[in-house]
């Protein structure tokens, strides 16, 4: 079996530990793993039971590498492509830098596979709620096409990386313990709080997050004319994302019909029991890749539509476990 | 200026307790203040200066009240209620137990006061999510009839009663103390988690609170017509309730016309401003009566859509200050 040099792009973050992790569960056939980072190289991390130094990010840094993973800002992913793309290697990147670009692939493998293998270099990872959401509703979209959708999102702080899960900590310890609440990665306290603002103010007044879904949504889906009106809201929860969704298809899907298209679809579980107290909940997704669905119910607000109730891990199937998933369509 | 005997059924819950102190800081004209309990009975409680002992509730206890506050159960509301009426006193009860009866009125005095003066007896205090959206989106509905609405709740633990506020309280000292979560209040845990199941299941797949939404809002709003798709979500947050709502009105609403009507709707506030961190948010809009709203802007999902984000206090706008408001309608 032929095996690959990989790299991990910001390997001590919340996301790039994932994804170390995550090659290692799944047995991706790496040959040599490269570390990379800023602050943090020089420091020594356990992969297979082997030592790796990670190593100060350069331009140099890819020769050799036939995978990058990705897990950087879109600033430094900006700053670091052409060096990976010259140098042979095909850039998976977690970042919202080049998602929408025309010759970059936006890739769900449960969703468009296919789309994988028309790269030039770069495949994009979508946004972790927009991963989550589509896989939620790919079953019904095979089903009837998905003209347009209403999200409101309930976001784990694990989507601010590694430092809003220490907030959030610290800031119970405080709560209970006493003391001054201190907000650094987030703009106000998040601890028994909600913030209904992730990303930056766009002209439209939603947010850059907010307009991933729709656009995103758009592009994963090959859905163009896909309609979003979406609300994010940071919650005090820890690793997994919550999207209440309800959704208009072209033509009636019925509850069952639903039922029986997320039960089928990949990368879902139809977890959907009302009455006996099942649905989707962050306790019983995180540290998994699926993404549950329940909920599931006709909506009552206009002709031909679903509501449901879906629920995965942001660090795995809303980033690391995607990206170490495109990277399996590469070798396949 | 006259003054009423008040008797307040359920003294020392969650809402019944802010009753008693929003009857004091609103100066509403008291002669005597009767409270009335279960296991509470003998407890000592202090009103205006003056120590008040609580009473066990019994069909006798209402003789001479000109008003009774409900804070108890749909059952207890039920069993108690011909004793209240048939004593003479207007029962403002924030049940569920009369809310859709034809000749008990629901109320929400910034928006239908004169619905209370038809009561017969009983006037119903309604829903506490079902009221800060109905505050929310009252203005709106005013320029142009709401003809259906998508809410997605972010509920605080405090609509669970005191004894939810203390659940979540106890699981966060867990979290960061060690031992072993427990569940009484809620079917699971809620710190750092999110629970999609509030009230009971219904034959339709919607849960009893978020029906609420739809029959207490055609109620409240006359909009005999109003269809709402709604999900209810349990949050862990202590006492504001949160919800992200999408609505369609009969004509279109510009983003502008909605602000200056919200602005200028009775009970909002209107705290919008997403590029200066501007929004509601649980942690400014606790302890007090209005409710706040923001994330103003057009829907992306259909014709004549707005989209907002408000957040209100539970116990108080959500439950005791409208029950106080209605007593106050009814002494004018």
């Amino acid at each position: 079996m032929e095996k690959y040099n990989v790299a991990i792009l910001g390997a001590t973050g919340a996301v790039g530990a994932e994804m170390m992790k995550i090659l290692a569960e799944r047995k991706f056939p790496v040959n040599k793993l490269k570390l990379l980072g800023g602050r943090s190289a020089g420091k020594n991390l356990d992969f297979c039971g082997e030592s790796i130094t990670v190593e100060q990010a350069g331009d140099k840094s890819f020769e050799g590498c036939d995978i990058v993973l990705g897990a950087v800002s879109e600033d430094l992913a900006r700053s670091f492509a052409p060096a990976i793309t010259s140098s042979g290697a095909v850039f998976i990147d977690n970042s919202n830098g080049f998602r929408m670009e025309r010759d970059v692939p936006l890739v769900v493998p449960e969703i468009n596979p296919e789309d994988a293998y028309m790269h030039k270099g770069i495949i994009s990872n979508p946004n972790c709620s927009t991963i989550i959401a589509a896989v939620a509703v790919n079953g019904i979209n095979r089903r009837s096409r998905i003209k347009s959708m209403i999200a409101s999102t309930y976001q784990a702080v694990s989507g601010a990386g590694a430092g809003g899960i220490a907030e959030l900590a610290e800031q119970e310890k405080v709560i209970t313990s006493g003391g001054e609440i201190k907000c650094g990665v987030f703009p106000y306290r998040i601890a028994e709080n909600l913030i209904p603002q992730i990303g930056s103010a766009k002209e439209n007044l939603y947010t850059s997050e907010e307009m991933k879904m729709q656009n995103e949504g758009r592009k994963i889906m090959h859905l163009p004319e896909l309609a979003v009106t979406c609300t994010c809201v940071r919650v005090p929860v820890m690793r997994s994302h919550s999207i209440s969704i309800v959704l208009y298809t072209e033509s009636k899907v019925s509850v069952e019909e639903a039922r029986e298209a997320i039960a089928n679809a990949p990368g879902c579980v139809l977890y959907d029991g009302l009455s006996e107290g099942r649905y989707p909940m962050p306790i019983i997704t995180s540290d998994q890749d699926l993404v549950y669905v329940g909920r599931i119910r006709e909506a009552l607000s206009g002709e031909r539509g679903l509501a449901l109730f879906c629920c995965g891990d942001q660090i795995r199937k809303g980033a690391a476990t995607n990206a170490v998933q495109i990277a399996e369509l590469l070798i396949k």
